[in-house]
């Protein structure tokens, strides 16, 4: 990162103003204006921060219950409804509530999952065929499958939709699904009511403090941890001892100030470039998609926080080395000059008997993973593309809290520079008022053909007949979507152009939706 | 994507002359001068339009070779040593030889792999701890698992690096390896020498014209498919459909030229906007990073045909939806505008009894993904970005081989559209290079080091003593990857500043080196 001499000093100001901002969060005010909420990570790892007494006892006390809890199901004291151990974990969650527990599962896994104490899948959409897919997997073992369904409002439509499809099976399984159902979200919330009425096996809370793109290092990402076997307190231990080191304001000693500066270098402070996260070592794959959430969710935004409009934000992306060198280190050299990459090296090869197996006289494999880290870097620097390189000794419980808090801390310190709100993401609620939207139009349009069975339409018939003409290109998705799904209610039948396609209404559905309505 | 009335217009003389280019490189001339081959990917799927009739049998006949192979595997007249039915396939490629077939395979794997006629695993990197992970998932599979080399060269280093460590594996559990490895290679490469003299159970050839990010429709993408019970055929038809649509030249007709146009506006013809993938549907997760090789690796190029510096690309990333959208639609609707998105719609939600499980009354889970991808693409209209939609029917083998082929011919067209060589990547050499130049020095390094035993240094007075004072910090890269992999060779003394640090070579090491050189 070629950075001119004065970079530091000149920013020198503006990260004190950083030091300052990220100290007040970490005592308790409202940091997220927006939404009235204190934002208060940094107090999981280390709970005697938290700003009032009650706060402290409420961390200790639920990451208490989380390890008595994986050790109950460990030991057998809690078991499924026929008497055996639960020996699989389904989590149903989205965003925040999947990407880290996904990251963690992999790196952490012990030997390929061999290992752990149990395996674990995910729910992560509302993809029926996706959650067919997953199912199929755990069709033999549902009986031993405990699920763990998180949503922090516990109104998220597509964990609730996960919820719906899981209980289903367990069911037409002839399983007693609230034995083997865990919720975890906000006290009181919909979800919450839902899993004290029906009787689950266990309840864990949210606090409003913890977002979800930071919600790894709470109930949310410890409970499915401590489940598959990984030692949750020493990720917390890490990401604490990373805290820590990230709170000097002598801005050379702290690392995340050094990476947020280098951010604010190499995209010019408004995202000129993109964040290309490169770690050589297949157990980090999914951080780049972790870190997708939590750097783009957090920084990118229209306004800053006195209102200007600035579009900020950084665009991240990548997967791993030395993988990527063969799919795009050829654009990344030679191409359009539009990111920086980020390096991380894992010093570790490997455990276990091989150690040593050398592929030629003096190398292993291990060397040439590095030789590619090192080659791949200084082919980008001969070519004026910049890097920064983070290094850990191993893939470790330990390091990978250490990570998950210098990024954390960077993103925080990096939105005080450019003076966003990084807490908030009123963005995502656009997207979801119009999906409603979406849902109350084909249930429009279900009704409306289903009162005249036989009759057929064309698009702009029938936008116009619910009174929607300006959506016509909405009701010709939703009738698509019911010709292929539900032949037996819509049929098509092609004509050119588009437009003239015929739908027509089948007549077993309009009899079925009349039943319906009689009874 | 809101581009000007004549953009149409103005655009189609250029898309004449891609239409041209496209037509000849079908026809066999040299389409990558810079390493003197034709381009031949698309007579894969038809392969009378080879350009001579050699070429044409030789396509048909390997795809003949295939599918009896796999049909043998199948029925068991192929076995393992031992005499069972090969059951799990190994997969070791990178790259090209890697990304399509991890891209289909999870794509079109029957009922979450349950019903899949072998079990694919990948090796896609040298990671000694990757294959560590996967190895542990075959250990008491290695005898059923049949093990695919694949490398075009047949000197890829990353998997030669692999295919050593899975044939020692074999060797250690007492299995013949060359019993169960496949060589799928250039004729007479290196890789093909040893499958040959090691007697390997099968060989297959990659020939020269068909580039590496485009060979999913051959060899390399068809066998594994073919072993996992795909219909390599009706792969092939998509493909072969979709190159007969997009061979119009009446652009209006031709969804690859429509696309490529799109690209064109979006980025200014010169990558200026990064490309966002985002299929709502679960099947098509790994397809982006498929198009990250395939788009990037096509279209970054430093040159235009005439020798001009062009710096061209165009940036490719994203996952899936719905998921995406709790992860990086935040900053796509509010953040910087530096990107357009491609949606893919998939109409047919699921198979099987749970078609019409509803969530609510009059919607099901599919109807929800439909909307939340409806409602992303208005909440983004919304806001001035763009986007472009490709909307399947539904994941099959002849749609997946349909979107491969889509994008292949649109990679096409738009480089003749920006004037670039799609076909080579003179950008990757020099990474490998330099990677073996770090591998020279280590092994510098190490020599130096048995020479002197029980003697410290620091990175500057080694660097010095091996005549390398320049290149320090890979002397400190590799002083610490040794401390940390083989600890009873070299040991670390930490002194701050880290220049000052002190590593020690063991006296044991000394005596191993002394004793192999007096052998």
């Amino acid at each position: 990162m070629p950075f001119p001499d004065d970079f530091l000093t000149t920013m020198e100001p503006r990260l004190q103003q950083a030091y300052a901002d990220m100290a007040a969060l970490e005592k308790g005010i409202i940091a997220n204006p927006d939404e009235n909420r204190m934002v208060g990570h940094y107090w999981l790892r280390n709970a005697v921060l938290a700003p009032t007494p009650e706060l402290s006892a409420a961390i200790t006390n639920v990451l208490t219950a989380i390890k008595a809890f994986a050790a109950k199901i460990h030991k057998g004291e809690i078991t499924a409804p026929g008497g055996g151990k639960f020996k699989n974990v389904l989590v149903i969650g989205i965003g925040g509530s999947a990407l880290g527990p996904q990251f963690v599962s992999h790196a952490l896994s012990r030997l390929g999952g061999e290992r752990d104490r149990t395996a674990i899948s995910f729910f992560d959409n509302t993809d029926p065929d996706g959650m067919d897919y997953v199912l199929a997997q755990l069709s033999t073992k549902l009986k031993k499958t405990l699920v763990i369904v998180i949503s922090k409002s516990g109104s998220t439509i597509e964990t609730r939709n996960g919820m719906l499809e899981a209980a289903a099976t367990f069911k037409s399984a002839g399983l007693d699904y609230p034995k083997h159902f865990v919720a975890i979200t906000g006290d009181g919330s919909k979800l919450d009511q839902t899993a004290q009425a029906e009787g689950w096996l266990a309840r864990f809370p949210m606090w409003d403090w913890v977002g979800g793109r930071t919600s790894e290092l709470c109930v949310v990402g410890l409970l499915p941890a401590a489940l598959q076997g990984i030692k949750v307190d020493k990720m917390l231990a890490g990401a604490a001892a990373m805290d820590e080191v990230t709170r000097k304001t002598a801005t050379k000693d702290n690392p995340a100030a050094l990476m947020a500066l280098m951010w604010y270098w190499a995209t010019d402070g408004r995202g000129a470039k993109d964040m290309v996260i490169f770690p050589y070592k297949d157990r980090l794959l999914l951080f780049s998609r972790y870190l997708q959430q939590l750097v783009m969710e957090s920084l990118g935004k229209e306004l800053d926080l006195k209102g200007n409009i600035v579009n900020q934000g950084i665009s991240v992306y990548g997967n791993k080395g030395s993988t990527d060198q063969h799919a795009h280190v050829q654009q990344l050299r030679e191409g359009v000059n539009n990111f920086f990459v980020t390096f991380i090296e894992v010093l570790r090869d490997r455990s276990g008997s091989k150690t040593r197996f050398e592929v030629e006289s003096g190398a292993t494999t291990g060397d040439y993973l590095q030789a590619f880290f090192l080659g791949t870097r200084d082919a980008l620097t001969e070519k004026d593309r910049h890097s920064l390189t983070i290094t850990i000794t191993e893939i470790s419980a330990k390091n990978i809290g250490l990570l998950i808090a210098l990024y954390e801390r960077t993103v925080g310190l990096y939105a005080s520079l450019i003076g966003i709100n990084a807490h908030h993401q009123p963005g995502v609620e656009a997207g979801k008022k119009a999906a409603s939207g979406v849902i109350a139009l084909k249930q429009k349009i279900t009704a409306a053909l289903a009162a005249k069975p036989g009759t057929s339409f064309t698009v702009p018939t029938l936008a116009e007949k619910i009174g929607q003409p300006d959506r016509a290109e909405h009701v010709l998705k939703i009738l698509e979507h019911l010709a292929v799904n539900t032949p037996d209610r819509v049929t098509k039948t092609v004509r050119k152009p588009w437009f003239d396609s015929i739908y027509t209404v089948g007549a077993r559905w309009h009899r079925m939706c009349l039943l319906a309505s009689l009874r």
